[in-house]
């Protein structure tokens, strides 16, 4: 096994850099290809077969760049694609971000009590709550959808006050004296860390769902082929639509930057 | 000619059936086909590339169903896919939003000031303000791009107080004093005529692309093979993906419903 090939990464659009930030950080000599379907993004308010269908193309591409492991750094896809994917691979480590999210939580509750905010899609599958409860019988889910996150991100808006009476009105419903910890559902909800702790005064465990996969990964790859050497990684993108933000959201995201963009179609 | 081919219509998403509702409105015998590409919705925020190439596989669709003409009922698409998709189907009238958008407001404004709103795409295109100015040489024209309001629309959320900070932002550079019309430069946008007509206090006058897109259609339709009997004309939809509000979204809008709904692929 060659250790130098390089982790796939994918999201639909800048989500996943949350995600690429924390596998700098945890395994910094690991060469990266970072995916963002761009010219498809948001995948979150999209029905499960087209998330299925537009991730395994993904797939498809990072397995003819010769990727060691393929991250699903979309919660979306990683709810309705992962199974599809790892068919399709069964000889590739695929991670998502579900199990290692909820597995992060269980051992952080305290309560019992916890929170889950993603797209409508993650929502819907109730793929974090199955696995919570899989786990833990006695856990109970709160669930909500907050779709207008994804496109403040994607616009940068992430630090704005335009967004708060959208954060009020998403967990109007959340009754936050019973939840100690929520789970960040979405790989674009960690730009909206200090918002979303502020709403709660500090009080909850905020879960960033891409640093539990980060943690994950990092554990399990030690076991197969872990890249130890004191090189200089390289870090590459692949973009499927030129967009407004996706570079100074990158830039404000990564530990250091993408070495190479690319610009492809798939489908 | 058989004046019973229908009418196609495409957009990303919701936006087009504000355009489809003036059509029902105004040429009420003639058959419809709508396509939304609620898979890859918004386009608006993505680059000119690849709005020309998903317009281009809508017309070859749409050209497939043995469509009479194609409304191309979104702005972005207008602004960027009208000449790469009427050089391929030169023989098939195609119809955008922005000259017969303009041409309206050029009879509109009595100041000779006029602002336009639209995404980052149909901004960044200068496609308004390039026909006002080639028609008038005095028109002073103020641009904004709108790009929440796309995804606002989509979730259904137009009539919430959500969107005002929104719409406070966005018109916070615009001199209200100067401009007398506003061109709503995307066909979602009509979805917050009510909001917008508010933030002026009614004294500016809201130009509706659609509308003015239908207008221009009656007219040059009546030329060539307007359908005249009194039918019952047949309304067929075809999606990219199904999406959580499109068809609560579309019962507000049109003046009667689809009859068909087909879930395609075309990529």
């Amino acid at each position: 096994l060659n250790t130098d090939r390089p982790i796939g990464i994918f999201d639909s659009g800048v989500g996943g850099l949350t995600v690429v930030s924390h596998i700098q950080k945890k395994l910094p000599f690991e060469n990266l290809i970072y995916f963002g379907d761009t010219a498809r993004v948001p995948y979150g308010t999209k029905a499960p077969e087209t998330i299925k269908k537009f991730s395994l193309e993904i797939a498809n591409f990072l397995v003819e760049k010769d990727v060691k492991c393929i991250i699903i750094a979309c919660n979306s896809a990683s709810a309705h694609a992962i199974h599809h994917i790892r068919k399709h691979y069964p000889n590739i480590p695929i991670y998502g971000m579900i199990e290692s999210g909820a597995d992060f939580t269980l051992s952080q509750t305290k309560s019992n009590f916890v929170g889950v905010i993603g797209t409508t899609a993650t929502i819907r599958s109730r793929a974090y709550q199955i696995h919570l409860e899989r786990i833990n019988k006695n856990i109970n889910v709160s669930s909500f959808a907050c779709p207008l996150f994804v496109p403040f991100v994607e616009e940068g808006l992430y630090e704005s006050d335009l967004i708060d009476p959208v954060i009020d009105h998403y967990f109007a419903d959340l009754n936050t004296e019973d939840i100690d910890s929520l789970i960040l559902g979405c790989t674009h909800y960690p730009f909206l860390y200090n918002k979303i702790n502020e709403y709660f005064n500090g009080e909850v465990t905020l879960i960033d769902s891409g640093e539990a996969a980060a943690n994950y990964v990092k554990e399990h790859l030690k076991e197969f082929e872990e890249s130890k050497k004191d090189r200089e990684p390289f870090y590459h993108c692949y973009l499927t639509s030129a967009t407004n933000k996706f570079f100074s959201i990158a830039e404000n995201c990564m530990i250091k930057p993408f070495d190479e963009i690319h610009y492809v179609d798939i489908d």
